[in-house]
């Protein structure tokens, strides 16, 4: 939020960003592609809406690895064992998503419920549980590669939803979203490969939508003070590219919708993964944000799908 | 887990049932499968498992309302405030989860990961937000539909996740899965009928996909002592039945695959729905149990999907 670019405030603090902001939204409800939920950044999808990310994903498949990667699918939790190896928690405290659940006797529910009753909050009631949601679609996956890795490494594609606690008016910054993510897990070379590869590819994915994005070297969000220098680092080392849209025109830097990211050696040594050559593994992937493309594609292209472009629906098969 | 038909139990008290399930997961996870987890009842699913969930799911839309019915999709994540007018806390708290998130400042979060690099549990450090897992695919719905309904009800085609907290060796019991739902809501004959419908033609969709089902009159498994009175009572009033089928023989009674429910007027009161006709509304609806559909088939066909029957494998497009 500290780059954006806001160019008129009103006395209310309210911008012209934020304006355009709720105004894209309130189309979207309107039009009914989204549906309202009482918490901001959580919507329902229409059936248009959900054909359109299908339509993207035929697009992404398709310029995709296709047999040559292994295809994985998570459930929208995994093993807090897993979550703690990311470091998730340590640098976007944030955003995460720890479960908890009952699990007391019948005389402590009564207690839950009488606390309910009374209007109060039940959550004391609750235990923590062992799952978290999930961060990132490539999260779950490399505990699977704890070990020594084949020959020549792994190539995974990997498609799930992701949860970021960062509620907001903008219908860009979801709660919950689906990342479809192409993976490498080998040596430093192959995972710098594979992220330069997928800014190339993935600029090709979005022009075949006729989207215009610009790649921008970027950072992760990372939490509080000990961040900004983890985002400089990141920034300073080249290991983040976005592919960005403008959604608010000039009001702000563009909406980051694919991420490439070289990941070095994190998973390698957090998961203790080798390569057959017995060296820390290195790791990359390009992740493609379903809800931010189907977006950017329905402020481009406008929201009558049906008068789209005949080559871009072509594309998508819809 | 109390009506289990338990036969032999050892001195360890590891029944023919608790092998019968272990010896299945261990199939499946040396097919590949499904993919393990350090989570009891959390599995990641290979793209031949994926297909075949696609597969069935083509079988089930088939057999559905069309564009009778209102597509929507949901996020595995929906508001607090929905959750709580479901009443699910008081009824299956066990199952519940809610989430927890960091808050709190760079000083609040230092504390935390000095907790974490003590070993200990960083928990406390966390606050409960507004939002829940998603307990059953059809709650976020209803929030939409507070108010009057449209003359003649609505039909809704909703697909989506589910988290019940139930960690379990038994490949059908899982923590996350997905649940193909058909809902009406509408007056109490609207409701009655169908339910009653997908009784039918829910049995119609397993029989083509060559799954040998039975339908039984159920209950749900309500929490505690005050629980038995609710389930006694549903079973009573007849008003959940589920499609079952035996994936173990005779070791227990069986698998609920489909589940056929009439909710009354639960959701409309809760909700504050009403029918144009001012009455409060009831709700019914079927949940095809994606997951554990594909378990179904792999015991009954077989491992190898290439060694279906050709008919199966037809109507699936697999």
């Amino acid at each position: 939020m500290t780059t954006e670019n806001v160019t008129t405030e009103t006395v209310t603090g309210e911008t012209d960003l934020d304006r355009a902001r709720a105004a894209f939204q309130r189309e979207l409800l309107v039009e009914g592609l989204l549906v309202a939920t009482e918490v901001p950044g959580l919507y329902g999808r229409s059936g248009v809406f959900e054909d359109i990310v299908d339509g993207i994903d035929r697009v992404v498949v398709a310029a995709g690895p296709g047999d040559a990667a292994t295809r994985l699918r998570f459930p929208p939790v995994f093993p807090r064992s897993s979550f703690e190896r990311t470091d998730y928690i340590a640098s976007f405290p944030n955003l995460t998503g720890a479960i908890n659940t009952f699990a007391g006797s019948n005389r402590d529910h009564a207690r839950l419920l009488a606390d309910r009753a009374d209007g109060q909050s039940w959550d004391r009631h609750l235990e923590p549980t062992d799952t978290m949601l999930v961060s990132a679609a490539c999260h779950p996956a490399y505990a699977r590669y704890t070990g020594v890795l084949p020959e020549g490494g792994v190539l995974l594609d990997i498609y799930g939803f992701c949860f970021r606690h960062e509620p907001a008016i903008d219908p860009a910054r979801m709660q919950a979203f689906r990342m479809h993510e192409f993976v490498t897990i080998g040596d430093a070379a192959a995972a710098r490969a594979h992220r330069e590869h997928w800014i190339e590819r993935g600029l090709e994915v979005l022009g075949r939508l006729q989207l215009d994005a610009t790649p921008v070297i970027a950072n992760d969000p990372f939490f509080g003070r000990a961040g900004k220098m983890l985002a400089a680092n990141q920034r300073e080392e080249n290991l983040k590219t976005e592919l960005t849209v403008r959604l608010y025109g000039d009001l702000d830097e563009g909406t980051a919708i694919v991420s490439s990211n070289n990941h070095l050696d994190h998973f390698g040594v957090n998961f203790d993964i080798r390569t057959a050559e017995g060296e820390v593994a290195h790791s990359s992937c390009v992740g493609f944000g379903m809800e931010r493309i189907a977006l950017s594609l329905l402020r481009t292209h406008g929201l009558d799908v049906a008068a789209w472009p005949t080559s871009v629906r072509e594309r998508m098969g819809i």
